[in-house]
Formats: structure tokens, C-alpha cells, sequence
């Protein structure tokens, strides 16, 4: 049966997540109706991993099987057509037939915008993390260089409420680089693969740090406690952007 | 008594534009609201002119008046707790008694957003108009430079339905530029004042040009006409910025 993958970007503010969740509106949900509609079949889309409530996507990944092959291009326009616009569907294709989004990405990037102007910028106050006191912007890079590497990251993973939690909490952060932005900073995150919230909780611990609540040398030993109660809090869903998924 | 000059920026997506209106909640009525409750006194705010709904602005000026001097520190950082993040206050300083922000002010900078690709960006949706056909960026410069200098622009004002309608259709208009940015391209205008749309209908028109479906020079025998039915429909507001007021 023929295979698609899919290229999706989503504003995420006024949704529950990629995931279908009880009383609340899903990206996954709409891209289904959308293709069960366009398909006239009932269709499942795998992505390639949640995003939580109020996350953002640049470029998630999914696929999609049909009985029948589709023309894409038409398929895509009318996707497009169908779907709310906060969520675009930039690409589709076909994709070899055992693709699969989750199990074959090799690595993601995310993206944690911090807004770091004294006053609120209106148009970013739902895409960046305001933070209204003054930071130690040496003190936040110098935390970040100590989470790069192969490692074991429990102290940064939740555990999800359902569904398979990760059994193995060694992963690779390839990057975690701080690069300042107009009016902000900007935390770029490469790795094989993330634990559950660990974006998060690792931005919100960083935070931590550049409030001067945190030593920088804190993170080692936080790492090495393998406890998710000795790290910072999750910091909010919406200045995370899921920006990239790598596939081999 | 003491008169204060505010500074403002917001994202009118939600709004019935800068002015009261009935059935709408307007920006200069929220100011109001906060005003009157900081300053324990009924609160007027003028403000350099009206924005129309959806309409956003990053740099719009008011005036107020109160009995007694107030600390301008503290009532600008209460003045933000007050207000929807939707709208912030970037400054509040102390002005002249005789200071009026509508009719002190020399030019205005206006822009307009324009976003060119193929697949709508989620994160523009509500900040530029989108245009999907491809257009004729030659055309839309050269038509964009007959409009400067100083000009009867009657085809170019709607009426106000209530208020003053302007008396004199005649102003300057300093720059028009067509500036190429990621994703499309934004249109600066500055001028020492603007008519009621006039900004949007000059954008329908340069669309309608880029479009195919006026040629440039067309603009001529449009202004020379001073007649609003020659000329196209206003652009729709979300595209369109108040950016920056002149005072002396």
C-alpha cells in the first residue's frame, strides 16, 4: 500500500497538541479528518513524536497510507484547503513503504525563544517566553555547554501520563546553542531524540541558572541524580518550536 | 494641569480598531478604562489618529490629562498589568500643556506586509496579507513611485462614516518604498498624514497592478481623477502597521 510523508507547520496556541486527547481539539485529529475526507478512507497519521498543548511546529513529519496511490500535488491543495489556518501542510510525498515517522527519525531540532525585553512585545507574546528580570547571559551559556554530549537525561524527562514511557533515558544533545535575537535569546537544541518535556525542562532549569537561582556547575550534578525532582520546572510550552526532523 | 504622552503598541487582531465604537471592544477604551482607574479620575485619550479593525500598531501616540501629577514609572508599569497583553504601553512621559497628539503630529510611517509564498506561514496568518498567485514585483515598484510627492489623493480616501471627513484631500506622501523581506514584501509609506484607508486602498491598488490587472501608469490618470471609484479595494487590515508617529 502506497506511503506519504508529510511536512507540517502549526501555530499551536489554541490547540491541545499533535497528540488526540479527550475535550480538546488535536493537530493529529484534523490532519485525519482532513485525509479521510480527501481519501475517502479512514486515515491514520503517525507523527513523528508529540508536541504538548501550546507548542509550536515548523516542520513536523508524519505519514499517512492509502489503498490507492493520490496525486499529492492535488492532495496537498486541498489538505491545505480543508485544514484551519494555524495548521499548513507544506509538503507531501511518497515515501517508500516501510516508512515510518516516528521509528525512522534519527535526530530533531527544537527551538526555545526567550523574550527578554523589559516590556512585553504584543506580537511575540505567543511565540517567546517572556522573562521581564534582567539575566546572566554567561551564566545561561555556560550551563547550557554542560547538557551537550551522550547522556542520561531522567533528571529532565517527565513521565508521560500514558502511552510507552521511554525505558531508556540515554540521549545525544549534538547542540544546545544560545543565540541572541532581536529583543531575545534563542536556545537551539540538536539531538537523536528527546525524552518526554526534556526541552522544557531543560529551558526552564537553564532559566533557573541565568536568575542567578542556580549555579551553572548545578547542572552536573543534577544530571548525575538521574531524579526529575532535583531539576527546574518545565518551562511554558509557547516559545517551543519543533523546527526539524532528520530522517537517514 | 498636567498632560502625559503614551506610546503604544497592539496587535488589533481582536479589536474594533483605536476608536469607541458600538458593539466592539477598542483599544482607546480599554486605555481609558486603566487610566481612569489609576489615575482615580475620568481618563480621555486622544490619540495621533484612528486605526481601523484589525489593524495593528507598533508605535502609536496618545495624550491624556490629569489634575495632579502622577509618577509616570509606576503608572506605566500598572498600566501594563491593567491591560490585555494584546496592548502595551512602551512609554509614558510627561508633555507640554499644550501638547495634542493628533494635531501636533508632522508624519506618520505606516507599513504593510505582504507575504509571498506558495503555502500560507501559520506564524504570518494574522500579520500580513497573503498573496498565493505570483505578481509582478517590476510593476508593483514602478507603480509605487508615481504615488510620492505631494498629491490630491481623493481616490485614495474613503468617506468617514461619522466625524470629520477630511476638507482638504491634498498631502504629502515622503516614501514609498517596496522593501523585499523573507517570505514576501513590506510597503513603507511616510507621509505627513494619510486620509481615512488611504494606505489601504493605495495597497489594493498597487495589488491589482502586481496582479496583472491595472498596468502602472494607470496611477496617473487614477490620482487625476479624484474619484474613489476609479481606484481598488482597500487591502485588508491585518497586513497593516502603524509604526511611527513624528511630533516637532
Amino acid at each position: 500500500m502506497p506511503r506519504y510523508k508529510l511536512l507540517i507547520a502549526y501555530d499551536g496556541t489554541s490547540y491541545g497538541g499533535w497528540q488526540s486527547q479527550p475535550n480538546s481539539i488535536c493537530i493529529q485529529d484534523l490532519l485525519e479528518k482532513a485525509l479521510t475526507i480527501l481519501t475517502r478512507q479512514k486515515s491514520e497519521v503517525i507523527g513523528s513524536g508529540r508536541t504538548d498543548a501550546g507548542v509550536h511546529a515548523l516542520g513536523q513529519v508524519a505519514h499517512f497510507t492509502t489503498d490507492e496511490p493520490i496525486d499529492t500535488g492535488r492532495v496537498l491543495f486541498s489538505l491545505n484547503a480543508l485544514l484551519p489556518k494555524e495548521i499548513r501542510a507544506l509538503d507531501l510525498s511518497q515515501a517508500p513503504d516501510t516508512f515510518h515517522a516516528r521509528f525512522d527519525a534519527t535526530g530533531k531540532i527544537y527551538h526555545y525563544r526567550i523574550h527578554l525585553d523589559p516590556v512585553l512585545d504584543p506580537f511575540k507574546r505567543k511565540y517567546a517566553l517572556h522573562v521581564q528580570q534582567k539575566i546572566n547571559l554567561d551564566a545561561l551559556k555556560e550551563a547550557a555547554k554542560l547538557f551537550t554530549g551522550t547522556r542520561d537525561f531522567s533528571s529532565f524527562a517527565n513521565n508521560q501520563t500514558k502511552g510507552s514511557a521511554a525505558k531508556d533515558p540515554v540521549r545525544t544533545l549534538r547542540k544546545l546553542d544560545v543565540i541572541e535575537e532581536e529583543g531575545g535569546v534563542r536556545l537551539e537544541f540538536e539531538g537523536t531524540g528527546f525524552l518526554y518535556k526534556m526541552v522544557r525542562n531543560i529551558t526552564g532549569t537553564l532559566l533557573e541558572v541565568a536568575e542567578g537561582k542556580r549555579a551553572p556547575e548545578d547542572i552536573s550534578s543534577i544530571l548525575a541524580a538521574k531524579d526529575r525532582s532535583k531539576a527546574g520546572k518545565a518551562a511554558f510550552p509557547h516559545g517551543l518550536f519543533l523546527v526539524k526532523v532528520f530522517y537517514p
